[in-house]
């Protein structure tokens, strides 16, 4: 069984507890727990991490390259700010895909700039917590040998 | 069976003779089989159609009104200059998913301002084909009742 | 009398059923029937004429040199976009007033760009299916031998 | 009746002296004469007043909360400058139509910035003196009862 | 007793009046009695002056020089346009202390841009009528001997 | 003999009655008429078509792959705005020669953006309708084997 | 007692040691011995917390939650640049007031944005460590039912 | 002999005692006196005012052309943002010579745009009150037949 | 038998030997005498002129005006900076055409920068060493006295 | 006596001949025949110099330090262009005085951009060749012990 | 022997592992020893430090002031985003050097934009690891008593 | 003994004479001796040049082809406008440093746009004149066959 590292930036922890109109009242672990049995109907083993850090999100992707066969990666704000976390990306030899629950390109402008995307194989936004899982499934099928390619 | 339409932009007729190593070696008709197929197993009918014209494509997305549940849209260029489908996405009540077959922010800046996208319930980017079938499965979900919403 | 060539461009079709709490719930074919009627007590005789299509829109303004003395036009989003239509009003040899139904200046900042009406004789905002009313005013004076010009 | 104020701003006490090639030769004691007489047709009686000073126009538009049911306002070039014109416009509940003698979108860039016009009901643009007259004649129709609003 | 100017910019004799849900219910004059009262228990005379003039506010910070020993300042909208009364801050020898009643910060990206700001000792930003109450307080430290300096 | 086909964007099948002091008196038909002489004498059959439709730009420029060796491409005010253009002329594999009759570079800023230049061949600008004569002339060379590339 | 959390960020650890010219003399440790101090007056139980690390200063906006009724807090440089902080204060639903001990609008250009300023409830700027005290104050009618409200 | 209006901006009354190290020690009636003189030597009789408001500048610089021949124009801070002001410049029939005391280039980035100057005859920047005393001898050129123009 | 300068901007001399998968493997003076070659045909006496100073190519515009009937200018990165040169450009009473060996618009983001471009009669772009030759044609066609214009 | 060096750059060696309605119909040597003579009334030897290339001019400011006590500078278009000439202007320790014959701000866009003028003592723009005369007076006033400083 | 801390930024504990085609092969911890080697032959004992953290890099530098008498900075993407770090330099009285491995201003864009380097003595870029050694040379020149400064 | 290039642009003639606080007191002739003797230490043989002109300074990069090994390159101010120099660094196949003596990203903003930098193999920036003896050293490492690359 393949693993995947689902990696969720800054304020995701607070997921069901702030802005339920927007994000949802279902909580992170709830998520956590729906990607673990959904990721495993994909033949996916999910583990799944948080941190407000950006350091420790980089951290986190280094360490993925010892363990994991993809990344599916939600940055919250540093999508806006951090190329730290894009070199991160670009430097470890997994697909990562970036996902997002709210559609960010219909919100403030300063939402529009995605710096991490360029090194990223795609992306998925504006599902709510079903971006994760549409990104399990393009994940899924990029780590079987497709038959062809994009 | 809740209908769906496929709508695809400009150049998109040139899929499989065009760049293949960007864009894959499939043909569009073999595409549109596969969505039908795959959209069938989602409960899905799928209805697509491909113009190069900005007015076309506006008319299309008019007419969907009359017929169908959802619309899966590949803007293709005109993702980044048509204000006019924009407000045609608005204008019309149904969830319309946005989609590209690359990754659209790796390319040239100007194909970073992705004006429809505001307007779109969501977005799925940089999977080829199956960016298609992702949003077709993230159609399905939002026409049955969901559980908790996005 | 005067024939004047009224034109509506994209997404304006769908008029009395797109956000009545916006655009009125009055539809194209009323108002067009309105502005025949209100043409006529200011001696034009209007035609009405919708697209949604650049191109067409493009042709409609060329083809007025034959049988038309002046044109109001509601470019819609291509208002913001469109330099072929620009170099279309500057082309031919008739007046043309620009109008829109809601005060284009109020909404999203794309909107504040107005690349036609640099070529336009002037414009008209914000006052709903009556913008085109005072347009055809406007021109009935302009069309009349104005005895002190602007 | 109904009470207008029309409101002039700087230079306009010029017209008819200051490049009539532009601006026409008729005088502001003139067009306000017509627009009285105009206004009086319309069933509203015009109020005209003219400074040079920013703050004296937004003393008037403050004032004219006590005595009249709408506003008629060319701020001339403050358009492109003043928020604090903007400011006064939003405060006043009252309806206020910006108007311009020439096609101001036609001349230089800094003139395509306009600053009140969000806070106005619309804009009518181009059509020398008589563009007051059809702002008149749009707020004559605002201010009654209107069938079927914007 | 030390002596205050409280300069209230343009639009704010309306306060109370203009849009109680954004600006409260307290008229100016209510304010100015409060700020009076306020002031005396810090030691301080508060002499309030309103103006929408830029010319008389930019008058009666050069005035102050001959009677107060600090001012506070409201510029309003005048905040994001007037460089002729940041001259006139950094002209005179008090130390002057801008107030906002909103958040400008958090307002239309145009009030952004805070032209006196750079001129003025500190801002107070955000607490209504208070924000007036707080930068008295702080002027009456400065005024003091501070015993550590900022 | 080698085929062209010769584009011609919007607004062009105005040429001789729009502005004859810019343009020149000759009509789109006359230029034809001269460009299959000239092409001919330089061993190229000309086929020339006009449409002020951006689609039908772009379907025309897939259909040259059926049956032309070159093109020459005039987009006309498409130009400025038409990323799909840039795509179909990058997405056919045949080489294409962009010209303007007027010098494009010498108007208004916004015709200072060439947006489909980069994936054009090369340019020819400013000589009236000889650029065309002179962008086949360019095609002529490009389409013989050329003794010493570019 | 209601409890506030000073949060103070990157580099003002250094406080009193760094540019004492700019900053003061005082100590980051003094200075918040006399929050307490001074915080006891208002009714306020002050705890106060530094860090130079982004993340933990969005565990402790999110830890506050648990135990304070408002937040003081001094960005630093994090004011420039984090949006993931300005998604923390929009998260807590708690009151926070922004302060900088320097009147950063009048510094280098890049420090003119503001990027947490809105998600706050207002901002105390330039007075030194009163900056704080003064935002005590602020918070301290903030948590009481205040009167009139802002 | 010709008559001059020397028009000094806002906080210009100011002069001799602000900033004295920037402006100079003289005030701006010892100026006068000496342009008085000057201009007397030049065969032009001057007279100056001074406003801080942007309006009676503008009323001066109208008032103007019933008497004088020539204007010397300080704008002061004007000079960055009034459009009404460079509308009241090009407005008259007299020439207007732009001065300024300091090197306004060399200063802060927002005195680099300069609105008015479009409209003057040309600009004297730099050299203190003498600014004015060659901007005088300037329009005395000018106001004599010039025997062989600019 | 008319005259023709040849002018070649900076790092022109390398052609050949720098980069020669972008420019070609033929030195400059194979090119020049191919121009002389094919300027004989068209009638022109072809005189080359290379030089890397911004001086000098100004001396050689200046020169021309003495000798010359017109000039094929290639201005290499000079295209991008020099107002100077575009200056000199415009001062001289012949015909400039500028040409490009590469297409300067599908490289870095400054090249598509042409300050010179406007001061020119037209543009040759992309065609390698042919550029010019294309370009001693259309000066050929202008330098007679053309049937019909542009 | 003093001695000047009057330094013109490029394109001025053409005056009198170039565009004679804009720059006049004097040519170089006749303007600087009268600024000899003004100058000596001044008690300025004047020395003028002129040259197209922009290093020949950064030399003539270096050399200027040898024998001269100030120098006037008209740098044409490298104005807008040359950080080397303003580095020179502020290597050298002499006065340098800018000017230009025509009011470069009433012109293009690029040409508002004055890169050396900050390292200038001040600015002559628009007088035509008494830019010159001006100037010079402007340095007799600055090499004299001025009473009064600037 | 004087004390060198050198610090690495994000992504520098991949090294030799991460595109080695443009980092090169060799990994940090033989990078550190070598610095170890080369630093003590000029004198100064090196202390290597790597996080990905920007918070830890700012307690490191603030560290930095307790043992070291410089600092060799490579601060890796932060370099181009955090105002916290460049606040950080500047707060601590120790020279730092900044360093690259790639010639960072021949890549994307946004790594043109570097925030800390004004509050650096100086920057290396563009030769590998040997850029840290050159710094290290640098820094031991300025730490000993330069004989004639910068 | 390999040769190396060492080339000094604009206003660099005046080391030592011109803002010693700034550049320091040694000459260039200093400087170059000190250049000449350490570049023999490393088995280098310096040959340095200087120039103000920006066609001399490619010039002298062209003619380095044939006699040295590298080059060491001060551009001074050139390095922020010229793109001519670029190219002419990017044409020789030599590696080139780019050295300045100051930190210019400590300067004004236009000095931050480093134009010849992304040609150049590397910087060393702001080590007055020992950035060229860090450059020879880093020049040497390249020109000996590099144990492991960059």
């Amino acid at each position: 069984m393949k693993k995947v590292l689902v990696l969720h930036g800054p304020n995701l922890n607070l997921l069901g507890e702030r802005e339920p109109e927007v994000y949802g009242t279902m909580t992170l672990e709830t998520i956590d727990a729906r990607l673990q049995e959904g990721g495993g109907r994909l033949g996916l083993e999910v583990n799944a991490r948080q941190s407000n850090h950006e350091g420790e999100l980089i951290d986190a992707l280094h360490g993925a390259r010892a363990w994991a066969q993809g990344v599916v990666f939600n940055p919250g704000a540093y999508a806006h700010t951090s190329i730290a976390l894009r070199d991160a990306v670009a430097a470890i030899d997994l697909p990562v895909i970036e996902v997002h629950l709210s559609n960010v390109l219909a919100r403030e402008g300063f939402r529009r700039r995605l710096l991490i995307a360029p090194a990223c194989a795609g992306q998925v936004t504006g599902f709510g917590w079903r971006s994760y899982l549409l990104a399990l499934q393009a994940l899924a099928w990029m780590l079987d040998a497709g038959e062809e390619g994009a």
